[in-house]
């Protein structure tokens, strides 16, 4: 089983991703291929006790920063843990690459340097977001700023698989995001995106879904395209950020109030926790010629130990092999 | 000033319609026409004690249902107290027209009963959405699912001219609703409405905003196209919503949290009040040849006596004309 991490992407990085790769090395008793500042990377590890004879260490001179304008950074960053980790992946598409760097970098190198399953037109991310029961894996979150009817269907599709796969949810529900209940509500997109994804036998699909309804976790599988699932995530965390300030406001306001809140405080904790989706694991951009697993830029040792968790379940049940023969039988069709 | 409400519009309908007028005929020293049952009406009025020779009341059989079909409803019930209403909004463009009724079909109908004004594409309607500093106009919020570049222009000038004229803010931000903050970034339609925007003489347009800080309340008008406004502005309430809900079930655990809960209540009901967007005031539907406003279909009398506010401001501070003059000076360019 071959998982390589990107040990230099995220704002925690290198600590907390060799950190995490440690704990998954020993939790699970894999071994793992981890791609960064070879003396760095090499340092990090001994600090902390890494078990013997689990870790490969790639060298890469370069790190594709947050900020940088993600094509340019493939592109232009060669030697760069984010491109020399896509290019392992490349070399073996069984593999898993997992970074925490990034976000848009990893969509374009994953479309660049590995390349898009043959039949699918699209690759898209997938993120768990949180809803009031658990999560819902939102696809596509941002990969593809402007699709087709024929888009999300490939994205429905996907996302059952992996859901069904990695995250053990048995006949997964989908929803498509829609303004109105009705079958006839919404754009051209929508309208031509319902009448496909009715047709298409290998999902379970229940309808529209509205926005109002999301965090009930009506469905587990939440399709629709990239600006509106991006306009979603975001949306989701800056109006749970923005009632944990009126929150902050009210509950600082007097001693009572203070008092109120000191008691109040685990369960604040629960909640915060809840919302936060860097809690809920990687996502994953399914599609490409392999596994690619983005974890949260602010992922720490825990988060990143889940991503590799999910890498293991995405190799060990065949995620990418069933995307592929879900491609070729609906060609033969 | 010629105000007309829809009395039998909203869930309190028609006690809390009436109350509203009653309390907007006192506070405003304003006459009212209310749209209804005469005798439901007349019989709400007195029993409420309002001012004698400040009503009218034209009769109106019919009610259009809050789950009727919008075009088939406009359609089929010509004696319903919304058709009436739009249809005394038409024989005179200067009244404005307020309901708390079905919002589809008030959409609808101010589209086939009252008309577009000449050179606006497209009407559309922006309520006021709650953010950390008070609240910013949404334009379109669902009334268009599919846009042009030029549809979104028109938008921004319409909720520029209406946020400066209704809610008094002078020379209104204006952002674009983009999944990126660079000019570059987003679908086809942000990408080719930014540059339209930017070219705008009449507008103060500072760019795009992403979601994850609309409730910073960074401009004062949001412009997007209607199915994602539509998708923002209900999953804003719904992800709150989902909030409460939390909170709800962590404040009442145990003993301890429940007097937690107690000390907190007041700043609760507070966040509440600052999310909820029926505080917000109605939402005018912007680009018909005369005044609608859409109430909350929860309106209570406080709520429609702000919506009857705005209408006056909305006449007395000529919306409609600077609209129409912003129209005809843009095609004389």
């Amino acid at each position: 089983m071959n998982i390589i991490v990107d040990a230099m992407g995220g704002d925690n990085a290198p600590g907390e991703i060799v950190q995490g790769c440690i704990d998954a090395a020993r939790e699970y008793g894999i071994s793992l291929t981890l791609v960064g500042k070879e003396d760095v990377v090499w340092g990090e590890l001994k600090k902390r006790n890494a078990p013997e004879g689990k870790f490969t260490v790639v060298h890469a001179p370069e790190v594709v920063e947050a900020d940088d304008a993600p094509v340019a950074a493939i592109r232009a960053k060669k030697d760069s843990s984010m491109v020399k980790g896509l290019e392992l992946l490349k070399q073996d598409p069984k593999a898993v690459f997992v970074s925490a760097g990034n976000t848009g970098a990893l969509m374009a190198g994953g479309l660049l340097k590995v390349g898009r399953i043959k039949g699918i037109d699209r690759p898209a991310l997938a993120p768990m977001i949180p809803n009031l029961k658990g999560s819902t894996l939102l696809i596509d979150a941002g990969a593809n700023a402007e699709c087709k009817p024929q888009n999300l269907v490939q994205f429905a599709v996907m996302g059952s698989i992996y859901m069904e796969k990695v995250m053990g949810y048995k006949n997964p529900t989908v929803g498509l995001v829609n303004i109105g209940q009705e079958e006839t509500k919404g754009n051209e997109l929508t309208k031509e995106a319902y009448r496909l994804l009715k047709a298409e036998k290998s999902i379970n699909f229940v309808g529209n879904v509205e926005p109002r309804d999301m965090l009930e976790g009506v469905v587990d599988v939440l399709v629709c395209d990239g600006f509106v699932g991006n306009v979603i995530l975001k949306l989701t965390e800056g109006v749970a950020l923005g009632l944990f300030q009126m929150l902050k406001e009210e509950l600082t306001k007097n001693a009572v109030t203070k008092m109120g809140a000191l008691l109040l405080k685990p369960g604040f904790k629960r909640i915060k926790k809840r919302m936060d989706y860097a809690e809920h694991g990687g996502a994953p951009l399914l599609g490409v010629k392999g596994g690619i697993i983005k974890a949260h830029g602010s992922s720490d040792a825990r988060a990143i130990k889940n991503a590799v968790r999910q890498a293991m379940l995405f190799i060990q049940n065949n995620v990418l092999e069933t995307i592929t023969d879900y491609v070729r039988s609906s060609e033969e069709v």
